[in-house]
């Protein structure tokens, strides 16, 4: 028995025990490597990018529009009145949608914040700018790390061209205050991608450390240790008194947006208000706090709803409003707390709920007012849009995937997109894809249910699947998935034309 | 380094052959006592449950009412055309509404299948009859051993008193159509518990082997060879050739209810049609096969609104119409398919969605027509609103969760709940508590998002954490979930009095 003893020991310990010496020293190499000698993802079309740029002509200050672009995060598209909500008023939202187009059927292009924002300010799905894994994370996290040592990176990539950027080159102001979520690293922040000017902060209010930039300088200094994972993710019901004061943001972005339109308003501009709310954790402005029947969310998503009126208060002040489009919309749906109003899913899912977004536009003169319009439309658009108003070609050398909003917002025209692709948070894939009519899935991450779905958009919030009702417009949908998957697994970049 | 090596060796090794052999031991004697030898859970009242039986005086059988429920399995809050699908026709169901009360906030008990039925049946909350955790599984499968491994049991225990007892007790003849769920061991099964006559099958129809019993005999044998984990769940898309066809469920147990009334027609009688579906896999009748705007799912749940008619029809055509309660509810709220219409969550959340079913009371003369009622109900309410009916008292030995519905149905009056509680699926406590204005749930399982949250029913679905606008409310409903809690820590079969 002694003997058996010893030999079953010897057989378990033996591979158990080189198995572990070699595990350790490998990820041991990988995590210094990582850690202390990382290198962002190595960019590919650099020069390409920099001859674009440079070949931008400058726009006629006397014609070229402003852009004034409103981001909210992670606020649900059931989570405005306009859209159907019954405890939070936002009177001011609320008219930029009597004044403008409100859009039923726009997406972000990806469920998460990271991926999202890239799309949005790259025109590209998030998978072309190797955004589409999660979200980065604080540069001195582990999470970071393991993002590193896994060959995700942890910022955007240098080679990405974005709409700051391109009307930076065409001579505009290009201002943004708030929350970035692209990247820490120097070299990687909104200044180093087109921003003249940028106040605010790297990535979402529960991540550590939250200093608050004034371009290249920290502004204010979250006194918080960063670097542990504790420290990574913050309880939502954190201090108020430790560190960075949230409840005062909403209002200084306010105060920062409206300085730079005051600054700008004898030339173009394009201004990025990138809210941090109402990402959690939530804390509204103290004058306001436990005004709303919508709760602590409520009194954030109100704060934010003041802080869009003033905004459009001081363009119309300085006799802008005319000239200037101004967009609200959300990076992806409701997270935990926020309604997804009738949608299935919330944040981080391909569901509806995930990635269906509230989208209003205003520009008085050009668009007409009190317009609700249920066209496909997609945060990518805003890319071309911009730029097209602005008379700026969009780069040749890479796939757009967005498309000019312009005829569907001014006159009703059918979207430019027959199709929409769903980004997946964590798969690295596309889930899903949908037309006007249809959305098809190709499967499903839930037990023994993992089988393709089709569902109706006009009436069926993806409960019922319709798959052997409608095989043709399945069988059609699904080969378009695949297409995009198979060119997705070819180029993933985009990359149009000769290697340079 | 070789003597390192070995000396590792060892270090790991020792310990874990140890362990191993330990472990394998154990592991293999609960094994074989749980699949050879298994007991089902001991009974703690039994005599007193045959005292009350043998107490009970007969009904007077020329004013005792007829009672007929007809139990849904997996049918969504949003399911049917009375409750807002706008894909799925359900004209009979929507007519029987029409005839009489339509509740908006009546709830299963439990999340899913066993425990719902076991509360329905029982008239209290599943932890009482020890039915709380997950499901019972098919007797031969290894899910099976492993509850009895984990001491969970996978029978009903024999001291519960069912509806069907009391009734039959009571002088009522007890028929049951359709899916039992609560045991497939010989002497717990329908015929064990009450019911006079049977016909249907023992488990979900995605469980093997799917035997067709009538009474304690196999009518049709399912030909699948049971007990691997592969035939324990079967695909959805399985192959209707083989074993039971379960295209002619639904209107076989039609066939047998309106035999079991005609049968019956001179005596007062309790009849429940447990239908098999909309629960996965979704086979509906040849003959109507492709007809509904619901896709697969909607024939499904078309051809159970065409078996509501001709249940109904039969009642009415032997004149039986005036004597019989018939309500129409299901077990749980919609799985992966099908509509919550539009609440939060699914099949076995207790988001509204999991919990919060249709419910349709008829009985012309007794029961107004064409009424919606938002009073608070549950599933555990229909034994003493039967029991009541029938003029027999419910035992007294034991906590009965469910109030008597009547006073609700007949005159509109406030329910007798003033609040009602969600019971966890895996947890084994509650979750959750409502009252008719707020919902209160003590913690959540997402992460990060852990904390105490409170809605309101009237306004929200589920989005908005208002707890800090109603502190008082939020600190009331969370010492009743406490005190429940407690209640059912200490005492969890709900006995009263000492024990016997």
């Amino acid at each position: 028995m002694r003997r058996l003893l010893r030999g079953l020991a010897l057989a378990i310990g033996y591979p158990a025990a080189i198995l572990l010496i070699l595990a350790t020293l490998a990820l041991a190499a990988r995590y210094v490597q990582a850690r202390f000698f990382h290198e962002p993802l190595a960019p590919e079309r650099l020069a390409e990018k920099d001859a674009y740029l440079a070949g931008i002509r400058p726009a006629d200050p006397a014609a070229a529009p402003n852009f004034v672009v409103i981001l909210f995060d992670d606020l649900g598209w059931g989570d405005l009145s306009s859209y159907g909500n019954r405890l939070i008023r936002t009177p001011r939202t609320d008219q930029l949608a009597a004044e403008g187009v409100r859009m039923t059927d726009f997406y972000s292009a990806a469920p998460v914040c990271t991926p999202s924002r890239a799309a949005l300010l790259t025109g590209r799905y998030s998978i072309r700018s190797r955004t589409h894994h999660l979200v980065f994370f604080s540069d001195t996290s582990p999470a970071a790390t393991l993002r590193r040592m896994l060959g995700l990176g942890n910022e955007l990539i240098r080679d990405e061209v974005l709409v700051s950027e391109a009307l930076r080159a065409a001579g505009y102001a290009t201002g943004m205050v708030g929350k970035w979520h692209l990247g820490g690293e120097p070299g990687h922040r909104p200044n180093d991608f087109g921003f003249d000017f940028w106040y605010g902060v790297l990535w979402s209010n529960d991540m550590t450390p939250l200093h608050l930039y004034r371009n290249e300088e920290i502004e204010e200094r979250d006194s918080r240790d960063p670097g542990t994972w504790s420290g990574t993710f913050r309880d939502a019901d954190m201090d108020r008194g430790d560190g960075l004061d949230q409840r005062t943001l909403t209002q200084r972005y306010t105060r920062e947006a409206v300085a730079f339109i005051e600054r700008n308003r004898e030339r173009p501009f394009f201004l990025f208000v990138s809210h941090t709310f109402p990402h959690v954790p939530h804390f509204a402005s103290s004058q306001h706090a436990g005004s709303s029947a919508g709760g602590v969310y409520g009194d954030v998503v109100e704060d934010l709803d003041r802080s869009v009126g003033t905004v459009v208060d001081a363009l119309d002040r300085l006799g802008l409003g005319e000239r200037t489009l101004v967009i609200v919309t959300s990076d992806n749906g409701a997270d935990y707390n926020g309604s997804p109003g009738p949608l299935r899913g919330r944040k981080a899912s391909t569901y509806e709920g995930g990635q269906r977004v509230p989208m209003i536009a205003r520009w008085p003169g050009r668009i007409p007012a009190g317009v609700v319009s249920d066209e496909l439309g997609m945060n990518t658009d805003l890319f071309p849009t911009l730029l097209g108003e602005a008379g700026v070609r969009p780069p040749s050398d890479r796939e757009i995937d967005g498309r000019d909003l312009m005829p569907v917002l001014e006159r009703g025209a059918p979207s430019a997109h027959d199709v929409l692709f769903y980004t997946s948070t964590w798969g690295g894939t596309i889930d899903a894809v949908r037309d006007q009519r249809f959305k098809y899935r190709a499967s499903t991450a839930d037990f023994g249910r993992n089988k393709p779905q089709l569902w109706r958009m006009d009436a069926d919030a993806e409960a019922h699947n319709l798959i052997a009702l409608y095989p043709a417009d399945a069988q059609r949908l699904a080969e378009r998935l695949q297409a995009q998957r198979a060119a997705l697994q070819e180029n993933p970049r985009g990359w149009r034309g000769p290697e340079p």
